[in-house]
């Protein structure tokens, strides 16, 4: 299962280059960077939304919205999802002191 | 490096049973579900605020930040990030058109 | 030009009043809560984004939309914007720290 | 009680020239842009945690606290409340389908 990111970020390096109107994360590269940010901002709207609604099915949905958006986000940037998954690596061997002194101090 | 939201989900268990003081995680958790889902909201936030500004390490910064913080709020709601990769996993082994109407059905 | 917000509290407890279909508030009061939430998460987007932008028409363009469903949101939950603008009242009569501290307090 | 906006407006003005440590406004103004955006974010989030929490007050806390940003947010990038009260005027002369066309065609 955790090789899901990967395989998302292929999918989207396939989809993207084709033309906008073939799926859903073409249309939304083509439209550009502002439109891939709005549905970030939507999403973390709706997955917050969920968390108050307490609908367990509702959550995992609207998270994998996000999640799917931030990961277009990342690659229009040129950016690969692992490179956030490395971030949390990084973070987690810490201790949990430790870890709040390093996201405090940046 | 994948297996790094598993891992990530055993941290949260383990330092949210500590007392609040001990670790961010456990302060957030102790500080219930609304504070979690600020979090969210401002991370998103910043997400959006990094991309705009184009500074790459900030962006993987910020994205890391908005998904761990939706790690948290899934372990405060019951729900593993695994549940999340299975939603990932499910809709993109989908064409991009069939996602696209799977996604706009919902 | 100050009263447009009261005017625009009347606007909608006349457009909700109406079929879904007949005009954009209508719309969103009959879907309910959950939508105008969304709506609110989107434009706040819409703001940081425009505000990273700097072009200024579009910075009032979405700010406008924010503030509207800010007011859709308040009439939808019984509540007049007027409320809004007494605790603003409220609050900036008080010197800069005081009001701080009161924020902070909170 | 409509013309806050306005005294509001004033009011930054004269903070944001002071020192930061003086005032919120003037701390908030030194922290710069980005600053100010996180903090739109963050009260998007808390103002529709309010909602679905349903506590009158505090929506009308929140909801000041995402206005009163707003207005930072304009103020630091040079315009006024005044021209979103204006963009709402232009708005709410217009009947319910052509205001949504308006809206859409944007």
């Amino acid at each position: 299962m955790s090789d899901i990111l990967e395989r998302l970020s292929e999918v989207i390096d396939q989809r993207r280059a084709a033309p906008p109107e073939t799926s859903y994360v073409a249309g939304l590269c083509h439209a550009g960077l502002d439109k891939i940010l709005k549905k970030i901002g939507e999403e973390a709207a709706e997955t917050i939304i969920a968390a108050k609604g307490g609908d367990r099915q509702q959550i995992v949905y609207e998270t994998a919205d996000l999640w799917f958006h931030s990961v277009v986000m990342l690659k229009y940037m040129g950016l690969e999802p692992g490179a956030v998954l490395a971030e949390l690596e990084r973070r987690f061997g810490q201790s949990g002191v430790a870890e709040k002194a390093a996201r405090t101090a940046k």
